[in-house]
Order: structure tokens, then sequence, then C-alpha cells
């Protein structure tokens, strides 16, 4: 058995998240040391040099040894390789967590490839992001009262989800527990679906031949509606791909809606147009705390 | 003819926009007295007691005598009667202009209301506003660097053009002029289509069993995207209906893009998503000024 030196936290993906959980844990003296990875150098030498990380190493196998936490923050699509690279390095007691923003996919990357360490790994999703990438977006309030789902399987070892949990308390987000399947069926309807919106309509505009000025005229409604359309597109690539049942299942009832509404404007429906609007409206001003 | 004894301002409609308009020109002293008009009482009385008005009267006709500019900022569907009621009380020199986010069908309104006063009629739309209304939500600083669109016609007195285009310029906005038939396209796409899907939305989840639960994990992307679902349902049924077929053929287009996504998403075409995603996200980057 490896022994832990000292409390060690490892990030891997020192972008948008990881980098403001590195910055949140630091203001809290929660770990001795933390170590950044990622594949950027740029990225990874810009982090040091704002504080986030205190140094870094680009061979996971190297960067989780000696680590008692490491939180694994990079796209979907790599979560198999990072898995497969850390197996065989990481100490015997250390937990290892993610953010990312599917539960199901991860979980069976991680029970393929991490063997005996899928007991210590706990599933996690801080819902919360701006539509920024990078370590240099980062900020240590970005969890601050909002919510982090864990979604820990009949597998995961209790002491892991404490571990996890107390890490992420001390960013001052509230942690919750919920059903993988569940969180993401959930995360689609909120927040996989308006991202898939906003990229089309962002991609149906530019397509048009008054392009230019079309974006001219944006005013501040279309600014709010579109800024998730700036995010990271290999994120949001990877995220379609890994929760594709709940995306494909919310986005076609969307689309009936859409065109159950397209039929009442083209027939001058307008107590279905009125009623649809109001009760948007009163569904969003009751549940959403706008500002 | 009658004879203008001052510098009258009616504002038609004490809302958002109509009250930061009064908020706006009254700094300016731009007007010696400011008349409200509407049908809720309670709104008059607090626009009175807020100061954005100097009185009101809810006689149309009684509202525009006397007054040598005329806003209307009332839905759209209430655009005819409100020029039919004015029409035999509008002093020969008094300028009439509009706030309406459609301009042809306001233009077809005016034509066939107002008679004579149809030449000093100038259809306008400012480029702005919140999802809030009411004059209670109005302010003054609404406009300034924003765009307000002039969509004269060939029967558009240039006289009165240039006064209402002196009026906007004195709340700090930049004024253009604009066809008509291309304000109604420009606008389907940057404003029409987002409120129309972002109200599909919530609608679409508000249905979902799990309504309560989808809302309560609803983070900050979810909250801008759906913010504009909170605007006056009333105003949006009038705008869907006024501006039909504009909406109606940039929302086909729409609704032909989300189709080919959700294939990509299906048949897990990563390169088609990757490749939307980012053209979409260089799109925005490009054109918008984020925050």
């Amino acid at each position: 058995m490896k022994k832990v030196r000292s409390k060690r936290l490892c990030i891997i993906g020192v972008g948008l998240i990881g980098g403001s959980l590195a910055r949140a844990v630091r203001e809290k003296g929660l770990y001795h040391e933390i170590i950044g990875c990622g594949r950027s150098v740029a990225n990874l030498e810009r982090a040091v040099e704002l504080g986030i990380i205190d140094n870094f190493e680009q061979d996971i196998g190297k960067a989780v040894n000696d680590c008692d936490m490491v939180v694994v923050a990079v796209p979907l699509g790599a979560f198999k390789g990072v898995f497969e690279q850390m197996k065989d390095h990481l100490p015997d007691t250390a937990v290892v967590t993610d953010v990312g923003s599917a539960k199901q996919s991860v979980i069976e990357d991680a029970k393929k490839a991490l063997g005996n360490a899928y007991q210590n790994f706990v599933p996690g999703h801080p819902i919360a992001g701006t539509e920024k990438s990078g370590a240099e977006a980062s900020f240590a309030e970005l969890f601050q009262e909002r919510r982090v789902i864990l979604t820990p399987t009949d597998d995961t070892s209790v002491e892991a989800v404490a571990r996890v949990r107390a890490m992420w308390e001390c960013t001052g987000a509230e942690v919750i527990d919920m059903e993988p399947a569940h969180h993401d069926e959930v995360l689609a309807a909120t927040s996989h679906l308006p991202h898939v919106l906003a990229y089309t309509l962002v991609d149906t505009l530019a397509a048009m031949s008054e392009r230019d000025e079309i974006f001219q005229y944006a005013a501040g409604g279309f600014r709010d509606f579109t800024r998730i359309a700036s995010s990271d597109p290999a994120m949001w690539r990877d995220i379609c791909i890994a929760n594709r049942d709940a995306i494909m299942k919310v986005l076609g009832q969307y689309q009936r809606d859409l065109t159950a509404l397209s039929q009442a404007i083209l027939n001058n429906d307008e107590s279905a147009l009125f009623e649809l609007f109001s009760r948007a409206k009163q569904a969003r001003d009751r549940s959403i705390n706008s500002d």
C-alpha cells in the first residue's frame, strides 16, 4: 500500500471548473498542495502564475501519485483515457471524483477503467459555470450558493463520498445526492437542451445572407439568450454524445411543442399563443430567481 | 387648424418602453408637459407618483388634443383601435410615432385609420427592453447607446421624421432608418424567434413530471436563456400575429437546422457536432459584445 505523504489535491483539467475548484479550496487551506495536470502547457503555466495550482505534471500517472484527492475536469470524451492512465498510479487511499455534465457515461468509463479504485470513485457534477473556458476564466466564488450533485452507485465507498462532499462544501456549494439516470434526465432538460437550442439559433442566423446586419441589431435579450452558444465546442460535442438518450428524449418533445406553436402562429390562433406564453411566463416567474 | 399651445408629449401606454421614454425626455426638458394615456388607472397613477408623467387622461381623443408629439407604446393588436380613436382629435401639426416590434402591420393600421394624419406618422422601434413590464419597470437610461430604427415610407413627412429622430437622440439612442419589410425580417431573426424558442422551452419543461425539480436545478445559463420567457404574453402574442410571415420563415429554417442537429446526435456524428458548435461559437464571439 502506497503511503500518502500529505493532503495533496490533483486537478486534471485546470479550466473554468477545475481552476475555480482549486482557487476555492486553496482559500480554505483544505490541501497542502495542489497539482495541476492537462494537455496545454501554456494553460498550466498560466495557472501556476495565477496561483491556482502549486505546480503541474503532464503525465497523469505522475500527477496522481501521492495524491489523496483527484478531480477529473476534462471533456467527457477524454474520461476513459484519463482513468486508464491513472489506474496503476493511484494511492489505495486516494479518492477520485469528477465534474462531468453527464453521469451514466462517466460511471461506465470508471467501472471499465479503474479496476479496484472504482469503489473510491465518486461521480459528481457542480451545477455552475459560465460560457468562458480555461484557467484564466476561473474564480473562487463560482460554486458559492450553487448545487453540486453527487451520484454515487451501490459500489461507491461511503467514506469516499463523505470526503468529496466535504471538499465541495468548503467551496460554499450545497451538496446533494441523486440517481445517475435521474441526474442525466434533469440536466438534459435544464442545461443540455438549452445549449443545443442556442448553438442552433446562432448557426441558423449566421447562415442568413444578412448575417452581419442581424448580429448588429441583436439587443440584450439576444445576447443573454445566446450567451451559452459561446461555450466550449469540444465539451458540448462530448456532452451530446455522452448523454444522447436523455437529450434526444427531451429534444424530441421540444420539437413537437415547437411545431404546435408554429402551427398556432400560422393559424393566427391568438388564444393558443396567449395561453402558451402566459403559462411559460408563470412557470418561469414562479420557479426561477431571475437576477 | 387647431393651435398647439405648448410642447406637449402624449405617451399612449406608459409601460416599460413608454415610461422609459418619458423619463429620458423629461430629464432633457424636451417637452413642457407629458400626458400619459392607458387602460390601467393604477399604472397611470403610479406613473404620476413616480414623476414619469405630469398627468393622465384615459380618453385617447382628449389625451392627444393639443399635443405636438404622440407616442403609441401599446401591444401591436391594440394599434388599430388607438389610431382610430385619436384620428379626429390630433392637431394638424402633431407628429405620431410608435415603438412597435413589427413595422409593416403598424404601417398598414396607420394607413387605414389615420386619414390625413398618416403623413405625420413615423413608424419607429427602439431596440431595447427588459423582460419586465409596466411603468414601475421603466428607467431613463434604457435607450442609452441602443439603436432606434425608424421605417418611414414614401408617404412620411420628412419634417415629422426629423422631429421623431430628435426626440430619440435626446434619450442617448442612435437613430437609423430601415425599410419596413427589412426591419421585420431582421427582428424576426434576432428577437421574435428567440422569444418563441424560450417560451417553448419553458413550456416543454413545465409540462414534464419532474418540473419542480427541473427548475430547481436550473443554473445561470438556463436563467439567462429563459429570461425573455418572462416577457409580457399579450405583447408577444401580438408580435407573432403581426409579424407572422417573417417569423414563420426564420422559424422554419430553425426547425430544419434543429432536425439536422438532432440527427447528428442520434448518429454520434462527433465531427458534425463539433463543426456546428465551433461555427456558432465563432459567429457569436465575433459579432456579439458579450457583457
